[in-house]
């Protein structure tokens, strides 16, 4: 029999927890399910008699090292900051450990420890980061088997509302962290490179500078860039390609009303306002807008960043409710803090709803003097509330990786991202067949 | 005999060393110029019979605490960080101390320990800070004796180029750190007040945001935010203030030019460019515009900031070079510093150059049912390329302030900045006397 300790039993860990029940007999598994909430613990551990719940608290280094001990191998989906006495305790116990969080300069750190401790160490491996890494070092690979020379890797990820679910006018619903989905793109320029130009785009301007794609069946969506794709040319092996790209997806009409925001300052989380709890979200709005003792908000807005009244911008802004007279009622917020709270009011995903994480790579390449192109995507949509799509694609790969470290198929030790064949190849296969499939398809060299 | 150490002998000190040079015999001082340089030091001081050099370094304690136990009073012209360890033994060594640098929260931190040792620690009295607080709080406290309610307080200054020696479309040359200039204003929102209403301004709009004076002789001038105008309700005692407004000060038509660096990004110092040396400032300006192998530079960013082709704005750029082939010559610099490069080589100060310091205040009080505004304006202009306007009014204040120190006129102690009639009022006078005059007139009411 082996062991397995989840760290953190949140909302993201539906599919996860879902999967390691439906293969806690077949594979022999004990699973405790550790959280700092006893009740959450139990919950997701239910009456299943493989599992047990457990309180936990990631800062209690007795007991922390007592659970890790008994397990064989860790899943730890707390927040990454918290990651690191984990990871340093599996080495030290020879566990592996699995996460699905971006890998830190300190988690890098602890690489050759892992090696010597024979210790697998997987981060990276959710959705984004985590399916993009496995979908893109496929094609990637055969590319390069094949002898073709890399021109352009583009590749974009979004977490949307599902087509059925969609009734309002921003194509949008929180699906996954509201703060994240605020704070995007913020806190530096974005970086990425097109045709041997280096390109960087300051954040005020990153919503007005989009890309349009488009996925068979499920129409068009409108890409802006990540904070730095320029890293991934190491990670992916492509220091030379001339083009390189990754970015978010939304519905088309999005960026231009988000830009709205960014160009306001709505999105600072920088700084604090003042004697604001009383106020109206119209009051929030005129914050940023110049002082006027007659002309209306709506008036002072749509001059200042020269948006025409009838454009659809507008609808998505009154829509919001930018302009009511709704309280903010929050002591001493950030004016994201503000923004965040009058889009969950609107944003807010009902209980029918279904959440759909869209994933589109296009691979350039020159092969025997011709130019060719690749385009990969993934649509996958939630069946309900706890079962989405984001939970979906962040906990299958999770749990995945985790059998077969446990099984043996993945046993190159190491803190690493799952960019080898070893782990891309088994995960693909068992990722397709709960319904995270990618369309490969030819399509006609789309330069710049 | 009293002895004054004046530790710092950069490019801003000549007319503090002039000052100080007239004024020591007739008041019995021995001066000790206390520099990094020997070199710089001895060049200060001269010939002149009562002043000596002395290699200096800050963080040499036993050579700092034996340098400041032989002086009755320090000035510390060190960059801001740095006053500190000097503050700190002034006050165990029982010395005055006087620096035209900022307050920062450590230095406000002794103030007990100065009170008790009965040490004048006198901060931020250069120009701006410093002639600004001494002639603000004149008119502040005069309102206040007649029993006015203060309703609004504005307050700009700029360091330019005199108007005979303004020759370029920018009407602007470097007269003072280009570094400090080509950050101006970023790193977070503007925060002022009008009419009761709190306003925020992001930095990417800030310099699109700007308020037009005029002052009399000297034509008309444009102000934009400074950082923080509401900390200075605290400082000038206006806690319930309508509206405060600090800005600083452009001739027309800078800031609308200027905001193109900012609003493409050029003004980021966050981060490094990479594989620019070689490159030409053409290249430098097309990394933040879109990828196109056929449209020029200049129409894609003419287009992309929706800027008018026969406009002053393209001008002014053209004039800059951002479009030439020069080279950029640095490696792996911040966008803020090739920028820094571009505007170095054509808004240098040339010799015969003369350079000139614009202060502008407006105070609105309502008196006996009645609203009244006066207007205090100051424009110095500099001499020639050592005896510059900036030098003076950063050296001069400090200069006198400690004359008043040494002499007892200025006795209170304490870390202090210079608000207290104690301060303004002889230093107003003599400030005056040195071709740094201030003149009030009464105006018709201007609210919002």
């Amino acid at each position: 029999m082996q062991s397995i300790l989840l760290i953190g039993a949140g909302r993201s860990t539906y599919s996860l927890v879902e999967y390691l029940k439906k293969h806690a007999s077949i594979e022999d598994w004990r699973v405790t399910i550790a959280d700092q909430s006893y009740e959450l613990a139990q919950e997701k551990a239910g009456n299943h008699p493989r599992m047990e719940a457990m309180q936990f608290d990631v800062n209690d280094e007795i007991s922390r090292v007592a659970a890790i001990s008994k397990a064989d191998l860790v899943i730890s989906m707390l927040p990454a900051h918290m990651h690191i006495s984990v990871a340093s305790d599996c080495i030290a116990l020879g566990k592996h450990m699995v996460t699905a969080s971006y890998i830190s300069a300190e988690m890098k750190a602890l690489d050759q420890r892992a090696k010597d401790a024979g210790v697998v160490l997987i981060n990276e491996i959710g959705v984004d980061p985590g399916i993009d890494h496995l979908s893109a070092m496929k094609i990637l690979d055969e590319i390069k088997a094949k002898g073709g020379e890399m021109k352009l890797f583009e590749s974009f990820t979004g977490g949307l509302i599902a087509p059925e679910s969609d009734n309002n006018p921003w194509h949008y619903k929180f699906t996954w962290n509201p703060r994240n989905v605020v704070l995007a793109g913020s806190g530096g320029a974005v970086k990425f490179k097109q045709e041997g130009n280096y390109k960087y785009i300051p954040y005020h301007h990153l919503f007005r500078r989009t890309e349009i794609i488009e996925v068979d069946g499920f129409g068009k969506f409108e890409g802006y860039a990540n904070r730095d794709s320029l890293n991934y040319r190491e990670v992916y092996g492509l220091d030379e390609i001339p083009t390189i790209y990754r970015g978010t997806l939304r519905r088309p009409g999005f960026c231009r009303a988000w830009d709205v925001f960014v160009k306001l300052g709505m999105t600072d989380d920088s700084y604090r306002l003042e004697d604001c709890e009383d106020k109206s979200y119209r009051d929030f709005t005129n914050l940023f807008l110049a002082y006027n003792p007659n002309d209306s908000v709506e008036l002072k807005l749509m001059h200042y960043l020269n948006i025409p009244q009838d454009s659809e911008v507008m609808d998505k802004l009154k829509w919001l409710g930018i302009f009511s007279d709704a309280k903010i009622g929050l002591h001493k917020p950030t004016p994201a803090e503000v923004l965040q709270k009058i889009l969950q009011d609107k944003w807010k995903l009902e209980k029918e709803d279904k959440d759909m994480i869209v994933m589109y790579h296009k691979f350039g390449y020159k092969l025997a003097g011709e130019l060719h192109m690749i385009e990969s995507s993934m649509v996958t949509i939630g069946r309900n509330s706890k079962d989405t799509a984001m939970a979906r694609t962040v906990g299958l790969p999770v749990a995945i990786a985790s059998r077969h470290i446990l099984n043996g198929n993945i046993k190159t030790p190491g803190v690493q991202i799952p960019i080898t064949k070893e782990i891309y190849e088994p995960m693909l296969e068992e990722l397709a067949a709960n319904e995270i499939v990618f369309n490969e398809k030819k399509i006609a060299y789309q330069g710049y």
